[in-house]
């Protein structure tokens, strides 16, 4: 059996959930972590409010390997990411002198006022986040990643956090072309094939565009075999459902 | 005071958790019912996992006045939402004649088949959705309305449900450019705005391109006047700060 690791992704942010900023970050990490062997199993997105974000902090940090959260970290006052951690994990949170050291490489003394030392707060025990575009760190503590919300800082600090995670296998995934064939017509077949290839998880996924449907079928699993069991005989259907006598 | 009505969204589908396909529809969603009325709370995205689902089902219609799910409802053996909205809600589920009905517009009684007829497994009370674009409906049953994950099904799903819903006042939302104003330069000042104007929401909002970064701040409340002293408040603080003496 292959080790499983899992995390959790919590998007913090008003202006996601209404609409104003359309979210670029699911979508890429859930391929980055799926691509170097840790399953995402669980999102969440909630707003810019104390209870609601440490409330899903420790949901989600008690149940899967990691947590990764994206946004609230900047220098304005809706930006309380931090301190909900500091107080999720019951721990103090003040201006860390190696975050100022990293923001003086940007800022003047006079620059570094107030509000921008806000973004140096930093809980008690946590290990600084690289950020290479804007300076200001993201940080870990305990299995808790804490990036920043705009995507390419957010991509910055997940290349820097990737090396230390501990990754599992990696997914095999195949994709295979339904070609024509409607989901409706090889739904039963491909129920069986999942039926008898247990070990692998088969999805079926139309998309729909002005020229009609277009359905994949993907199989997935750590097992490079018994994904391509699968994958042939998912392949095998399809073929005996077209009437297609060509040569296997 | 105004009166709130809330929603949260659920997500079901292994495919937005691995990165295969990228989640078009929390964004319009958002969007959507914030236009109407309607405060998104919560989003979470879960697998095609039966516990997880009815667990996430459970936790939301319970906290909201609306639940929304997208995925899931197809005919191929990965669809478990109807099955899994069944078991939150305790109650039984078959062919639903009424969804037969539905999708005999579309498909022969050969096509009819065993698969396709799944897509009119219906929980009991529930009533049906109407899906302009291939026919197999969703359902509304308690506070909980499950659609589509194909966003143009979804979209015409949700245009269907919006006239049915109770909506609350709509989120007046000013959104004031800082104009080459950097964050940490603003925030404290920002900061006191939001203190001095707490019936009203105020985000600061980076964007970052090769240009550099683009600041914009927004107001949002549902109280208009609010919203209008909030924004006023804002847009001196900037021009203060930028020293403009340009007449008000």
């Amino acid at each position: 059996m292959a080790v499983s690791v899992t995390a959790a992704l919590l998007i913090i942010g008003d202006e996601i959930l209404t609409g104003r900023t359309k979210d670029k970050n699911i979508g890429y990490i859930a391929e980055y972590l799926t691509g170097i062997g840790i399953d995402l199993r669980e999102v969440r997105v909630v707003p810019d409010v104390e209870e609601e974000i440490v409330a899903a902090v420790d949901a989600l940090r008690n149940r899967y390997t990691y947590l990764f959260t994206t946004g609230g970290i900047g220098p304005t006052h809706d930006d309380i990411t931090a301190d909900c951690i500091a107080k999720a994990f019951g721990v103090g949170i003040d201006v860390d002198p190696r975050a100022v050291a990293v923001l003086r490489e940007r800022y003047t003394p006079e620059e570094l006022n107030e509000a921008r030392l806000r973004m140096a707060r930093i809980p008690d025990g946590a290990s600084l986040i690289e950020n290479p575009i804007s300076k200001a760190p993201g940080f870990c503590i305990g299995n808790v990643f804490v990036m920043a919300g705009v995507p390419s800082i957010m991509q910055a600090m997940l290349d820097n956090i990737a090396p230390t995670l501990e990754t599992g296998a990696r997914m095999v995934i195949e994709t295979i072309e339904a070609e024509g064939l409607a989901e409706g017509i090889y739904a039963e077949g491909l129920s069986q094939v999942a039926a008898t290839h247990t070990s692998v998880s088969i999805g079926s996924y139309p998309s729909f565009s002005t020229s009609g449907f277009r359905n994949q079928i993907v199989v997935r699993g750590k097992d490079p075999e018994a994904v391509a069991q699968a994958s042939a005989a998912v392949r095998d259907h399809l073929r005996r459902l077209k009437g297609d006598q060509a040569p296997l």
